[in-house]
């Protein structure tokens, strides 16, 4: 998995765990995309800084993750749910395989 | 929901964030069912530190999930798996029907 992805994943998880201050950098750089550079600026903090406070923000969500596994539990259920979807084949049009494509739409939108 | 059935929930999700000593005495009460009584005798710990102590732990498990919502997430999705599940009416004869019947029958073993 991409390691942007990874930390987005994480960070949905298990950002709530970390202090407001760091979800404020930490959603910038991952969520919003933006440099260490213009982090430092908008934060008041060195370049360094902002790189060390990702690094540890990183090292505390997989902490948790290390310890919980729940996004390995998500994304082994989503995997699934994928194969559901594939099984349905798109069908909208009959009855139990309908509705069965909807709700599997409806998980993986929610994933 | 029965108040056992949450605190398992809730310990099979966040009980790896709890001290050793902590998930000793609430794995006695709420998963092996042992009486306070027993399990003051068994830890060497007063009666009322074991309800103290279990008291402790529910608050810092719904604490979490309070915080991080997974538990709410994982069950609005096994909701969902059980419907596929019924839709499947059980069917384990057909192509893609018997599949998804397999898949969400797996998916709610691990949940």
């Amino acid at each position: 998995m991409e390691k942007k992805v990874m930390q987005t994943y994480l960070y949905d998880f298990y950002g709530e765990l970390l202090t407001e201050h760091q979800r404020g950098v930490y959603e910038d750089f991952v969520l919003n995309d933006l440099s260490l550079s213009e982090i430092a600026q908008e934060a008041g903090i060195s370049r360094q800084g902002v790189h060390d406070l990702v690094r540890r923000c990183d090292k505390v969500l997989e902490g948790y993750e290390e310890r919980l596994h729940l996004l390995e539990r998500f994304l082994k259920i989503k995997e699934k749910i994928a194969r559901i979807q594939a099984l349905t084949g798109g069908c909208r049009a009959d009855g139990a395989m309908a509705e069965i494509a909807a709700i599997s739409n409806e998980i993986l939108e929610e994933l």
